[in-house]
């Protein structure tokens, strides 16, 4: 059992967020924190000392990753790693990587009072970037800790403002990673906890996810032509509505991600009508769709089957049809060991907890490349995110920080890993 | 029989439809030629020299409407008129409008040459105003001879610009109409010769439609409320997509529209979606509904069909509706005695027609308010309109006016009306 003060705990994540939300506090209530900025900076600092008063060995990587350690006394060679991403959207909210953080931090300083050194360094890391909010690149921070960013993919983007990529991250102070120097080879296990971004666990009321799949996703863009006409003068034998068509698609999708049903997410979000004059019928149509799945089998069936129904329907309805398929992610499981782990934890501790997927992308994706990987989810008020917001309740951020103290504890201060 | 060369008409046909798609001939290679412009003002006058020079006694009225008039014999107090408007959109063609001007002007000419002077009155008109392209008002032309414009509809419009109506009414020369005066009483029939801006005759291979009625229409803004949730952590079940629901009402608009079948007609042309984005779950969608029927109880049977299936869809799949009903004009019937004296002189000159009805608006059901009207269509290219590349035949063109002059003389020359 774990036997910290829950209100304490409560408190003290709180506290927390709230400081960390500070840096870049923005004029609309929320905070907006991008990579390389000066409130990115500050918050790095801030962080960076409050590791230090709580005695942990402080370091950043070349590009901006900061990680504060408990040294292991047995097994230096072997890390333990917990945290999420420093770097907010535009108007973001208080828990959206930076809890991943503030937890990791409030985990090890519970660990150390309570039991002293670790066995193996348990570390907490402070990403430089995820959201990809700044520049067009997502991953930064991650990708940078596993060796997959390259150099040449950021060497020519640019932000909104036309500052450069490697102008800003000089500006801030930091610079590429040596791309011939090998990567940590230490790390046994990565953790990170997360705001669910979604409704499930609010609505099942359950205050922790233990993720077993981050899940593949496949975007694409579908134009539909048909003919543009005089509204009044076609009959409606005449037409050849691309607008009616895409319609008929986009019920066929939903009625086919409702068929294959849960893990499976199909979603139509981006619509352009053209010309989009009331009196005109519409000559094109070009939507995107975005599907989801843990299983890269099932999500490539279900995407083939959503290629083959739209492809009916076009030839039904007269249009042609053209299929971009533009982006191909395939699922990352997390690693199952550590899934029982959690589950253990959980029960020793009373928390209730659901085995779930991660409908979002997260650092956890990356750094399940680098060594055995976990997520865990506390709940998102009415599945608020990217929003000033978004919000978890205290009890549920301390349950949470719990089951990941427990999984600490049993990876840093046991013999076997 | 008329005995006209038809090589003559063709040629003079195409030679004053060029010559008027001049006035306003812009750098896109089309015609632009909005209300009271430099280059309205110049056709204006352009048509004015040309009905002189034909011995046509020529009169503006108050607003700008510009007839030409063959006296008649006997008859003074009686007028038959006929033509059409000289404004174009923006960057239209040489066929709408102009058209009806120019088939009225050579019917009225080959009339005096072939037969002399009428026993009453035969008039050609070039109406101000029809399209509303310059300024948020359509019918300005035919509305001033009915007396239904109002002063008060156009003070305080201006066009895009920022010049106000009454401002450029008077730069142009031209001012309100007396509206405590009377309306004309002298008009006995009204005659508009127009091409389609529809496919329906090029497909049928008629060069002549004899308009039965134009259709009313009735045009409702619909928005869909849903809820805007994250397109990867929402199950499918957790939904209330905007965009799911508004495609099952497009869809189901779209059949109930066909399974009326002709005349009538349904369109759903402006679609726009909330927030818009690949991966976000629509909250939101707003689209437009142009129904039109020539018979009014059948379009108010079908719309209000169209509410009640839109209603239980909504009901259905949880979102909200609201329904803005904006438009609701009635169909006008064309003169049954004069679509039978066209019939009659079709028949009579070996002219293949279809009698049909209007799916587009015109000056012609305006002018159905002050006297008998009739409407005459050629076939439009493809069913191209408001283009430069609008194009009919010149061999349609001339079977078109072969009609026209064959009623004309029906009312002119002969005693009973």
């Amino acid at each position: 059992m774990i036997k910290t003060c829950q209100l304490d705990l409560e408190k003290e994540l709180v506290r927390l967020l709230d400081w960390l939300g500070g840096f870049g506090k923005d004029s609309e209530g929320g905070t907006t924190r991008f990579l390389y900025s000066p409130e990115w900076t500050e918050a790095q600092q801030g962080l960076e000392n409050l590791m230090k008063e709580e005695g942990f060995r402080v370091q950043y990587d070349e590009v901006g990753n900061l990680f504060g350690r408990l040294e292991g006394t047995t097994y230096q060679n072997e890390t333990v790693l917990t945290g999420s991403h420093v770097d907010t959207v535009k108007n973001g909210g208080s828990y959206d990587g930076q809890l991943g953080i503030v937890a990791g931090f409030l985990a090890l300083k519970y660990l150390k009072e309570t039991y002293g050194q670790p066995l193996r360094n348990l570390e907490v890391v402070s990403m430089a970037e995820e959201e990809g909010s700044r520049f067009p690149y997502t991953f930064w921070g991650s990708k940078n800790i596993t060796g997959t960013a390259k150099r040449s993919e950021v060497e020519n983007i640019t932000d909104i403002n036309g500052i450069s990529f490697v102008e800003a991250m000089k500006e801030a102070g930091f610079g590429f990673r040596d791309e011939s120097r090998e990567i940590r080879k230490d790390v046994r296990a990565f953790i990170e906890l997360h705001a669910e971004q979604g409704g499930v666990l609010e609505i099942e009321q359950t205050p922790i996810g233990i993720v077993q799949y981050i899940v593949g996703q496949r975007r694409f863009t579908i134009e539909v032509s048909g003919e543009a006409n005089h509204a009044g003068t076609t009959p409606m034998g005449y037409r050849k509505d691309a607008m009616i068509a895409a319609s008929r698609m986009i019920t066929a999708i939903n009625d086919i991600a409702v068929k294959y049903g849960d893990p499976l997410v199909a979603t139509v979000g981006k619509v352009e009508v053209k010309p989009n004059i009331v009196n005109v019928v519409p000559g094109k149509v070009i939507f995107t769709i975005d599907c989801r799945h843990t299983h890269n089998n099932e999500l490539v069936k279900a995407t083939e089957e959503i290629q083959e129904t739209i492809k009916k329907i076009a030839e039904q309805t007269g249009v042609n049809l053209d299929i971009d398929l533009w982006m191909d992610a395939v699922p990352v499981p997390m690693d199952e060991r550590l899934v029982k782990m959690f589950q253990g934890q959980c029960e020793k501790n009373d928390l209730s907890y659901k085995l779930m997927h991660s409908g979002a992308g997260h650092d956890a994706q990356i750094m399940a490349e680098l060594a055995p990987t976990a997520m865990l989810f506390v709940p998102s008020h009415k599945g608020i995110s990217h929003s000033p917001i978004e919000f978890t309740e205290p009890k549920d951020l301390a349950e949470g920080v719990k089951a990941l103290i427990g999984v600490l504890f049993e990876l840093g201060y046991k013999e076997e890993l």
